[in-house]
């Protein structure tokens, strides 16, 4: 459903940029728009380049993190335009948003600052990357254009969908980016507990550990038996 | 060929509008643009948007009209967001695409004015219309982004990606099954160590962890850190 699914933007600079992605969504029937840390926002520019998708930045969320913006998010994408060198699960626009469509809860699709992207660390709270191929010598894709094609793949989704009366197929969704979040912190403490890791010298060991269990997209009922086995393991350090 | 194609823009009204076209198409590998009437070019604000597709802008081709701009050309497609009362054939943005990258000649796409799009003369010197389906209540699509769309499937087209989407650029190869076997039998073995797992009543759990870690894909030194944490669970549970 494409109301299910929220567009983050992550970090912009130039307000413009809010509203010509709020233009494109709406153009594509995409209407939920978060907002982590815009330099400026509510503003005139942007409500200009909306050219009358003022409902969209009018109902724009604004938060402080990342984390926060998506922690009702079941399925997270983050886009990119250069490729990576990370062990990541990858997918086109097309499929993002054939499984974007398909999923029964909410989407997440990430887009990072005008000049930088998203970082490593924000990458990595996301189930795929879905990089846009672009011309090698000039990857300079504006940030609401990017927002464009994503919106625009949704749309053709979301016509095919209805053409073919394809039935959405609900799996069990992943958990929550705020289930994963209380599993993380669980984790770290029980890996201080039994010693494992030194809080002094924590070294990069948590960002691998999220990007191996993020990548596996557990459900609920595996994060509670990952929970079990992390309470299991702090019993016996202190039995 | 990308190289073939010709982006056509009649009567923008915008310079800015020409600059993010250039951008848009320059991103995704095409560079020849022609202008049909431009209200102001060259114009610094086109150079702005343009955001150092600058190349395209200076070769830009200006034309008295649209006959003239496509004369040299041999498949001409018309795009547009509304449905005409038009008996012509139609060609999703996609289907123009690979049409165009199949075909040896000079192809135009062409791109009507901001807010009346092409005419009906005008679209009937076009062997195909491309409607790009937008939201009913909104199809007030930008024509940059317009031409960001047909660049972006131009590109996709290109590049041939396989029809899965999947990408899944692995760097490092997932460890061996082999590998995997013993991670499982050690990870056995601490749950029952710590008491997580009676080996008398196993239920389904091994067989829901497995499910949980094949689907990640550990590569080999994400297990080694698996495997450290659950020698230091049994040591927790031994001291």
């Amino acid at each position: 459903m494409l109301n299910n699914i929220h567009i983050i933007l992550v970090g912009i600079t130039h307000p413009g940029n809010i509203g010509a992605a709020a233009r494109a969504m709406k153009t594509m029937g995409i209407s939920k728009m978060r907002l982590v840390q815009p330099k400026l926002f509510p503003n005139v520019e942007a409500t200009a380049r909306a050219s009358g998708a003022d409902d969209i930045l009018a109902n724009a969320q604004v938060f402080d993190t990342l984390e926060e913006s998506i922690k009702d998010c079941h399925l997270i994408f983050g886009t990119s335009t250069r490729s990576r060198h990370l062990t990541w699960p990858t997918l086109t626009p097309k499929a993002c948003a054939e499984k974007s469509l398909k999923f029964g809860g909410n989407v997440a699709i990430i887009f990072g600052r005008e000049q930088s992207g998203l970082t490593n660390e924000e990458l990595e709270l996301c189930h795929f990357l879905v990089p846009i191929s672009t011309n090698p010598t000039f990857s300079s894709l504006n940030v609401a254009s990017a927002v464009q094609i994503l919106a625009y793949e949704l749309h053709e989704s979301f016509i095919k969908q209805n053409e073919s009366g394809e039935i959405v197929e609900l799996e069990y969704p992943p958990a929550s980016a705020e289930m994963m979040e209380y599993f993380y912190k669980h984790l770290e403490q029980t890996l201080i507990d039994i010693e494992f890791l030194d809080p002094e010298k924590p070294k990069h060991l948590m960002r691998r550990l999220h990007r191996l269990f993020n990548r596996s997209q557990p459900i609920d009922s595996e994060l509670n038996i990952l929970r079990g086995i992390l309470t299991a393991a702090q019993k016996a350090k202190s039995s």
